[in-house]
Order: C-alpha cells, then structure tokens, then sequence
C-alpha cells in the first residue's frame, strides 16, 4: 500500500476534502464545519447524522467567544483539546475543575459525581461560559437543574458525552433545557468530539469565517 | 425517558456490563479488557472487529510497565487521558513531546511533522518506551524508519491514529515491523483510543487481572 505524498501542512486541507466527498448527505451551511471538524476527529460519519444543533447556536457561541467568553469542560482530556493559545485571543480561557480538591471533597459530600460537583463549583464563576460536556451525563443533569433553579445561565452547552449509562437520556434533557445547544444524539460523543466542536468554532472565527 | 438510578461509583461496571451483552461476537480473553475500554471510550462496536494484536503483545506490555517503562504520546491529550498516578506506582511516567520547542524547529528544518520530530526525540531516551500514537500517521512511519536504522527497539507501539490522510497505511506498515503492537486497522482511533488502551493495561495490571 503506497503512501500519498503530502505536506505536512497540506495534510489537514486534503482530510477535508476528503471527509467532504465521502458525506453520506448535504449537511446545513451554517453547521457543516462543526460536522466536519467532529468527522476528522473521530473517522466516523454517523456524526453526519446524530449532530443537533439548537436555532442560532453557532453564531450565539461565536458571539460569545468573540467577547471573551471561557469554557468549561468536564474532562482535563477535553480541556487539553481545545486549542488555547486561539481561544486566549479572544480573551477567553479553558477551565476544568475535576482535578480540584473541593470538587472532590463536595462530590463525597454529597454523594454525586465529581462532575456533577464542577458544574456547581462553574455556577459559581459569575462568568460567561460555554459548557463542553464530552463524558458525563451526570454534569448534564446537574447544568439541567441548576438552571432550572436559576443558579446558572450558559452561554451555551456542547453536550457530546459518550457512555451508556444514562447518556441518552441527559442529551435528551439538556435539549429541553432552556439554552442553546449543540448535541450528539445517541451514545457517541467524547472529550475529543467535544474539543473538536470548540476547536471548529474558534477557527472559524480567527480565520473570519 | 427515564434516568436509570446508578451510583456513580457503578456506572463504569454497569457500562461495562451492557458492552459485554452487546458485543457482536466472542472476543479472545487475552484482549477483551482493552477491546471493551475502546468500546467505553468511544461507544463505537467497531472496535470489537478492527484491533489487531501481535502475538504476546499484552504480556510484553504488562511486563514492561511493572518494570518501570515509560509512555510516550504524540497528543497532550492522550498524555492527558492516561492515568498517570496508576501507572505511576509502577515507577512509569508519559511523555509527550509535541509542545517542545527543540521539536518544533527540528520539524521546520527538516520539513516533517512535529509528531515525527518528537519520535526522533524519543529516540534519544535511551529508555524503555511503549509508544501510544492516537493522531499521527507520520510518527508511526518515522518509529518504522527509526527501527529500520536500528535506532530504536520499542517496547511496543499501540498504533491508532486517527484520519483520512496516510493513516490506513501507516497501520499496515507498522505491523510489518520489528516490534510488538496493538493496532487499530483502518481510519478510526484517536489519542482517546491510545489513552483507553493503555488505561486497560494499566489498571488489569493494578488490579492484578
């Protein structure tokens, strides 16, 4: 088998194309390059199909990200993902909280997740933050709740935890929930997917797309 | 749709559970544990048909980590997703060398990727290595090329980019060399898949398994 000669800087435009000819399907301008972007970092195309995208989602994050807005993920996986350094441009910065000692001590406390705890200790922020959610479902519920209990008012939520217990059913809450959303319907999703839909959107905007 | 009532502390065994009644056939014992922690991590089956194992590879692997061997990635983030405390016990650390500046300017001189830059780099060790490539093909075309000038002897190298560009090739390339390895064949994978796999290692290790 014959490798193709291709520049390293060239490697990611021919994936693209690549990923372009192969789309089982026209996908929605306005979403295509999170599609894209999701597809390049997992080899899979089921996220042409399991993708849903609240109306106005991609320019309410732009907008967001344009004005500083930070993220926060749910994995240090995630937040090592999205690529910072273009983020910082904006004046906006990547947090996870998993690691953080009174996460785990009120994640003990209180018999939850750690995850679950994070996006309490997030509410906290006073920020404007986008959530990137690539693993647990619990940190979905728990965003459910705590804007339900008007402690917190996202940006928007990425939602793109992958699993199989209780996975289905959080996307299919958050989707209820009163904010914008972007979400992989289904098990699928990950910390890659969820930096993948961050990375997408910040290129966009530095490239002025 | 309801909630399943799960503990946190049963959501990994419960998952683990479900991916067992799901898989499409038997998987040889000797591998089922990273097969079914690829599966977790991603919720893709396809895995349960496209990893390719050399004979041995887990033991050689499992040895070596009890002995102190190092990992190295080719993302922060599979760095990011190993369990580093774990594998710590043994005495192991994981590198990555993608961010270093000497990386970066050997890739420029030489018109390659930092992912090949940094294979060169961990060439240079002199330690036991156990290579997780989750991104890209070239560093695995450069370990093969390293191992052809005889200026590496891997441990072993769990080879899963992930992509559209060289990366099929790359797989089938790494098989035919001198080393142990755990490959998934064809374009899946990613630094989630490298991290998972040497996470199940890692803990059937800890747990005595």
């Amino acid at each position: 088998m014959k490798l193709e000669n291709v520049l390293p800087a060239d490697i990611e435009r021919r994936s693209f194309e690549i990923i372009e000819s192969e789309l089982p399907h026209e996908i929605d301008s306005s979403v295509k390059s999170v599609v894209k972007r999701v597809i390049h970092t997992t080899a899979d195309f089921d996220y042409a199909d399991n993708m849903r995208f609240s109306d106005g989602v991609i320019q309410i994050i732009k907008n967001a990200v344009k004005n500083g807005a930070d993220i926060v993920t749910d994995t240090q996986m995630a937040r090592s993902g999205i690529n910072k350094k273009r983020l910082k441009k904006f004046g906006g910065e990547v947090f996870c909280f998993m690691s953080d000692e009174d996460v785990a001590a009120a994640a003990k406390a209180n018999g939850t997740t750690r995850a679950a705890a994070s996006m309490e200790k997030a509410a906290g922020l006073g920020r404007d933050v986008i959530f990137a959610i690539g693993n647990a479902p619990t940190a979905l519920i728990k965003l459910y709740e705590l804007m339900e209990q008007g402690k917190i008012k996202p940006v928007a939520i990425i939602g793109v935890p992958v699993g199989f217990v209780n996975v289905v059913q959080a996307k299919e809450l958050i989707m209820t929930a009163d904010a914008p959303y972007i979400v992989s319907r289904g098990r699928k999703g990950g910390s890659n997917v969820a930096a993948a839909i961050c990375n997408a959107l910040i290129y966009d905007l530095d490239s002025g797309a």
